[in-house]
């Protein structure tokens, strides 16, 4: 950001009286331009025992293999989100969506909301962003053609659930470094 | 939004190619200036049968009781935000943070994130951004003076799950005008 969106003037890099964090602000009009995570809602939406995924038609990651998700619009609800987003790239409906995960990426000020849902009938096509969709069965799934560590965490915990007696709602962090064990081998 | 924050020309609202919906573009330098929901972070911070509420020194709402929430930031989680909220608005350090609550507000872009959570100490005083500070048996809650819908959504919730057996997460959108039933009285 170099510009105030309110007048047009140069903004500066300040921390604000009575705040404690570096923002861009505007001298002349004194707007305070606050940036804030996105919300990337989406699905994990089953069809019989079989999961469908989409493949990427544009970057980042294009060519790998993705749950449908993209970032909530001003006006709708996480839910709505999570559908619309679905309809988009997989040209899919879904119904009886549930809260499955909520992963923050604090280094990409992103939260991810995703929701295990049904697919409302067998049908499902590409979107104008995705190259390919197809129904997976866990033992088809691309683990090493994921295109994102949020889609291979979902997918983890959902094989890991099945297996047990019901679906929690996950929340966890994804960070860029994995920790590691102190001393310890990879 | 009235000018391109990157090059501080003029922003025109258009449908870019490919895409359903009015953004802020800028035509010299081929910015698409996206605008999306805000997530609101916050605690229901319990300390043996009471919960802390914070009377707003601030407004919108001046004067009225809330949960300390805020504006998650850059570079946080979700969890960390809605702690830090709480250390802000109350002095109150909180543990145990359990998701409780995700209410999306649309006709204000916002989803709020509620955490059920601990106070670690009896110590909690006002903050900048309070007035007062206090703990609340179910009896004492002040109902008629809440600052917020979603804060007596969540207040609802929470009573009617403490008679229950457990503490679900609760998915729900909080509309501008609550359905009222068909010809029925208020």
């Amino acid at each position: 950001m170099f510009f105030c969106s309110n007048c047009g003037a140069e903004v500066v890099e300040k921390i604000p009286a009575g705040d404690s964090r570096l923002r861009h602000i505007c001298e002349r009009c004194d707007t305070i331009h606050y940036q804030n995570p996105k919300i990337v809602a989406g699905c994990l939406p089953v069809w019989e025992d079989r999961l469908l995924l989409c493949r990427r038609a544009i970057e980042p990651r294009f060519g790998l293999w993705t749950l449908p998700a993209g970032f909530m619009e001003n006006g709708e609800s996480t839910e709505q989100a999570a559908a619309r987003e679905t309809l988009e790239e997989a040209c899919a409906e879904v119904v009886d969506l549930a809260l499955y995960g909520v992963f923050s990426i604090p280094h990409i000020n992103q939260v991810y909301m995703m929701f295990r849902a049904c697919l409302a009938s067998g049908n499902f096509s590409p979107g104008e962003e995705t190259l390919e969709t197809r129904l997976f069965s866990e033992h088809e799934i691309p683990w090493e053609q994921l295109a994102f560590p949020v889609v291979r965490r979902t997918l983890e915990r959902y094989y890991q659930d099945l297996k047990g007696d019901g679906f929690p709602v996950h929340v966890e962090d994804i960070l860029r470094h994995p920790p590691r064990r102190a001393g310890g081998a990879l």
